[in-house]
């Protein structure tokens, strides 16, 4: 096993020895310690990666009615060797993500090192000192064939670990809040019972206050007001749980301007996440068959999508290009789906959805069809693929982000490979496209 | 063969008899050569529906730049016991069609009464007297089983048959727009070469000046808002039909704050109309698997859809209701499957068409769910639904119409009808619910 976590940009870490732990979580507990002495509240940031980082920051910069921090932050990361680069990034006042907003490194440094209202600590231990924790792990879908999601799971191990931790570690009147996107039913019928048997094998007779309030993060230029200055939903296990969220989400977030959305339970606030990305998803899979009916008949679809969305009611309608990804709409509609069987104990999935699925399934391959463009355009010039140098210009999964998780481009680079093409790729936001480096976790085109 | 039309009010109108056609004509002809006389333009408005008789209206109620009408307009439609009612209703200034909308009665009132710058007449004869034609006749698409619109074919032979009556009676030079939503290919491929060779036989060489625009009505108490100020699509066969019907358009309708999108071919201003009403489609079919998905898990879907409306992008979701219909959704997709084999040779449409298909089955069959929850209601107050009485509010498809043209309340009665109730059905907008007094044209549900 390595030693070393390498961040992005090749720096090399040395990751913490287990005798450190005592002096780091003495470390970080002087430092909450000084921070609630100035009546600040302490939140704890369970994962620093796309959103936990950015997170952290903005409940790190907020203030209270007399204009000062009302919260001292730490963020939290295991320290694998996959991720522990960011926490001494993030210690030192940098972005462990690669942000397009603009505000997002100065957000980050004025925190640290300016205000020293974020810390960082792979230390899970300080969840001890929390008075609010706010889970950022990653609930990911994992698909196991191309093209058919309903073979596909949720993965849950790493959110349920963290509840686990969180149960064993936070003290009984800390408010857990989940922003990760989850499988509808998770945080009160898998987290909730987690954390109330490490409630209960510490001999805690309380509930513990478990909340759910997803974030609708947009990657690209406007990164932090898609979290701070926009509409959330949330929901709590229990009316004091949800209380307790309302009142911390009025105190970072703008919810002047951009109301809450409170509903009764966590699967509601859950299950909007889920419909409105599924929602979006099949908003582009629908144009997949009349592109393919447009290129067929002479019809220019670019043209036919602006004149339909001159009406108000079909404003959203959206080109999906040549393939369609991003971390979210790939996903969620498999978590509804995976959900309704595996934690909501339905067997007639297949035939409840038919269309989120097909959504899911349409754009996940659309990008076989650009590869086959590639191929008959090469033809008529009486070339072969097989050979062809092919430069695919842009990675990541939309303009002007570095985000290639589930991007559309990787089903172009790996089928045109499969064809036997050489491919170069050129993304000014991407340095590393990791999903390629790494092969073997991804299934190949076409299988 | 009835010798009588008679109208929803119950009025008998004899039909007229074919030694009356050259009189009628001969009324008609002096009509328009004082209007042409005065300098006005003589347009032909085919087929006074739902949309014709709004439209003759609209065109005859515009004014020139000097604030004078422009327009003599000619309502025609054929004399059959269907329809006929519909010609001495204009004639007297009383719209044929039940409008919600308080503008649509004044304005053929005006038009008829105090402008007299619209008449009606069964004599397509009037279509030698011409400078434009209008085309309002409809083209249905009929489905054979319910809950698979495959199975449906495009009715294009009333479409058919009035082509070939303006080919064979026009002036070479009257500009010919069709303003029907059609199966897309069917205005360059079917109806241009109809009227190519109606011109043909009558020895003329010139190209007939064709072009397509569809109209986007809705229903309600915005009618003619709906038709006259908004955006329109339009196209022509040629460069000459284009133009003619950018200037025709511009005359009649609120172009200045609603600006044309002239697109290049017929099959694109086609297209369009196909995508953009099973793009609606969609998002309503989108719906229904979480709706039942929420009705299972105790999720309010309203409240989720409200948390999801307030964005922007996501800002047109709609709820399904317990039904969906109206003359368009039901219908224009399966114009452009049918239109993909059957206009434009394609074979592979079961491939193709993943989502617009599966969007009209789902929307088609929604409503079977309300039979099923009504039983079950009655089921858990010791109840069985044989035999019992049950009121059905709502007859039209959406709230303060009265157009029951596919409405999902048909289905909903026809389910419980088909379960032993007993319907009876109130809907302040309906006096007659059609499709239900002639049921040998439907199939039952469920088969």
């Amino acid at each position: 096993m390595s030693k070393y976590s390498v961040s992005p940009a090749g720096e090399r870490f040395p990751l913490p020895e287990p005798e450190d732990d005592a002096r780091e979580f003495q470390r970080v507990q002087a430092l909450a310690a000084d921070a609630r002495a100035e009546g600040k509240e302490i939140v704890v940031v369970m994962g620093v990666g796309f959103v936990g980082a950015v997170m952290a920051a903005i409940v790190a910069d907020s203030v209270g009615p007399d204009g000062k921090p009302g919260k001292f932050v730490i963020g939290c990361q295991r320290p694998s060797p996959r991720s522990y680069w960011k926490i001494p990034l993030l210690a030192r006042g940098e972005s462990p993500v690669k942000a397009e907003d603009p505000d997002v490194d100065p957000m980050i440094h004025r925190t640290v090192i300016d205000k020293k209202t974020l810390v960082a600590t792979h230390n899970s231990d300080c969840l001890k000192l929390a008075d609010c924790v706010v889970v950022d792990v990653q609930c990911d879908y994992s698909k196991r064939d191309l093209g058919n999601m309903k073979t596909g799971s949720a993965e849950m191990s790493a959110l349920e670990a963290t509840m686990r931790t969180i149960g064993e570690k936070i003290q009984p009147s800390c408010l857990v809040l989940v922003e990760t996107t989850v499988a509808p039913g998770t945080t009160e019928f898998v987290a909730w019972p987690i954390m109330k048997r490490a409630f209960a094998a510490r001999g805690l007779r309380t509930e513990p206050l478990l909340a759910h309030s997803f974030e609708r993060v947009m990657p690209g230029r406007d990164y932090v007001r898609s979290i701070r200055d926009f509409w959330r939903v949330c929901s709590g296990c229990t009316p004091d749980a949800r209380d307790r969220t309302v009142k911390f989400l009025g105190e970072i977030l703008n919810t002047r301007d951009f109301p809450l959305t409170v509903m009764d339970r966590p699967i509601e606030s859950e299950t909007t996440k889920i419909v409105e990305n599924s929602y979006r998803a099949t908003i582009l899979a629908f144009l997949n068959e009349w592109s393919l009916f447009a290129e067929r008949n002479g019809v220019d679809l670019v043209k036919v999508i602006q004149a339909i969305k001159v009406r108000p009611t079909h404003s959203n309608i959206i080109f999906p290009g040549p393939g369609i990804g991003g971390y979210c709409l790939p996903k969620d509609g498999g978590l509804g789906y995976w959900a309704y069987k595996h934690i909501l104990g339905f067997e007639d999935g297949d035939q409840l959805f038919r269309i989120t699925p097909a959504a899911i399934d349409i754009n996940d391959t659309r990008g076989l069809h650009v590869a086959e463009l590639v191929r008959d355009a090469l033809r008529n010039m009486g070339r072969y693929i097989a050979g062809a140098n092919v430069l695919l210009c842009g990675a990541s999964y939309r303009e002007d982000v570095g985000d290639t998780r589930y991007s559309g481009s990787e089903l172009v680079v790996r089928k045109l490979t499969e064809m036997g093409a050489e491919l170069r790729v050129h993304d000014p936001y991407v340095d590393h496209w990791y999903e390629l480096e790494s092969q073997s976790d991804y299934p190949a085109p076409g299988h």
